[in-house]
């Protein structure tokens, strides 16, 4: 199976496991599951959750045993996603090319959909079947960190308080650290924790994490500048007319762009112990330092 | 001790075991630590945790054991409340005679800081020491619950698609289910599952806490008919004002007030197996019918 295949096959596993767990669009009060449902199923590539399943197999575990995890953080990026979205937040229109969640559902009900998705990624997680060395608390407290005041949250606050000011490069990848790079290692994490993994291996595997989602971010803005709304399904130019500091902002482009593939290197180094079976994590790395939306 | 001494010991206590769970005012970033102890420490009668505590007590366990869910689930009422004042919700500019969160922050902020109080909810939930008949998990799916889209986020739901309609007692019934009778009767669960309690025990507690959960809710909609902004700390008359169905207004007050006696009185025989152990949460059923504010 190439690269192309095994993301679909991982796309799809997600997608039934995500239907599963969620309620069903028909259960009352309705307006809210149907809410739920068009934010989940936006179209995503289910990064997130692909990486927890690598992430276990990278550890010698069955991916199947990392479903409930993977979809946790699926749900709980979406619901930051829908809340971010809010015109008292980001002020957003489109996300994946389609109208934002309160743009259909009105803004209270964007606020009540992202706190039910956030409610429900608590109970997925909860689902984890403990591993020797880890049991059902660690992965919620997993979770919960990642999307915490002072990581997923706390990213956005800095975000935000950041707008209109001229911020350093250290200053912005803490931003990006706490906001992008601490709910992409949490999704290695978690997965390899189903897999039993070793304190060494999880070691690792946040190095991993931390490197991947910097470079992610910072091709991420250098996207912003250089494609159209059109091929990002997103409102593109809009971290320059919010004065939002990019890495394109601070570095100009043909930095960033060597500060990405330095990241990645640093990502793939990571993964050296790991030799083969991490050989999808390595595949998904180069895909997203190439990827042009 | 005396319940009115007995109330405000577990309070104290309550408000210590929040001080120590929360992130401090200081850590990064600050105005979001800051504003999540402004809603939480906002005085409060710490019901649900007291609650907690006392059903612990009621069934022969050590209440200190239940000091983690009782943090949970108070954390996770007052992020309700945050974002039920936000303007695209239920737009109130005062809660508990102060300021909402977002008149102080802002509504980015506010939002925000409802998010983090209720990652930090789970975060705390997930500190619950296990029990024989109840796993660490089994704690975390009964918050995520109560807290889901079919419960409190289900009532909040309801209750903004019933403005302006005329609603039948049982539709009323039905959202004061959701939106305050299910995190009252998890509360209690909560605190009797860190004592082992057996299923009966379970079953018995989950009878009272909708009864107490309904009566509560009746008070709550006469007291606002009744009583003035000053003596409540929140906007009076807001409910006539938006035209939501409440009790009063469906009923009467007379026949409001018999329901509510009727509803503690089922809470009360609910309680009759406990016996004495049962004497605080009798008392505080009491004291709620009572109360004028």
């Amino acid at each position: 199976m190439d690269l192309k295949q095994y993301l679909a096959a991982r796309a799809t596993e997600v997608d039934a496991a995500l239907d599963a767990f969620l309620p069903k669009a028909k259960e009352k009060p309705a307006t809210i599951h149907g809410a739920m449902r068009y934010a989940v199923f936006a179209g995503g590539k289910r990064l997130r959750p692909i990486l927890c399943l690598a992430a276990a197999e990278a550890c010698g575990g069955d991916p199947e045993d990392a479903l409930a995890p993977a979809c946790a953080v699926e749900v709980l990026h979406t619901y930051s996603l829908v809340h971010d979205d809010l015109p008292c937040m980001d002020d957003d229109d489109l996300r994946r090319g389609r109208p934002t969640c309160h743009k259909v559902y009105g803004e209270g009900m964007a606020v009540l959909t992202g706190d039910a998705l956030l409610t429900e990624a608590f109970l997925m997680v909860a689902q984890t079947r403990p591993a020797k060395r880890y049991p059902a608390a660690a992965y919620v407290a997993e979770l919960a960190l990642a999307g915490s005041s002072t990581k997923l949250i706390g990213g956005q606050v800095m975000d935000l308080e950041g707008e209109g000011k001229k911020l350093t490069k250290a200053q912005l990848v803490k931003i990006h650290e706490a906001k992008t790079a601490a709910l992409l290692t949490t999704s290695i994490r978690l997965g390899a924790m189903t897999a039993n993994a070793t304190e060494k291996q999880l070691e690792g595997l946040t190095v991993f994490g931390r490197a991947l989602g910097l470079a992610f971010q910072v091709i991420d803005d250098i996207l912003d500048v250089t494609q159209s709304t059109e091929v990002l399904g997103k409102t593109a130019g809009k971290d320059a007319a919010v004065e939002k500091a990019t890495y394109p902002s601070i570095l100009g482009l043909e930095k960033s762009r060597k500060e990405a593939a330095k990241l990645t290197q640093e990502a793939m180094d990571a993964l050296v112990p790991f030799k083969n079976k991490a050989q999808r994590l390595r595949e998904i790395a180069e895909y997203l330092l190439k990827r042009e939306y």
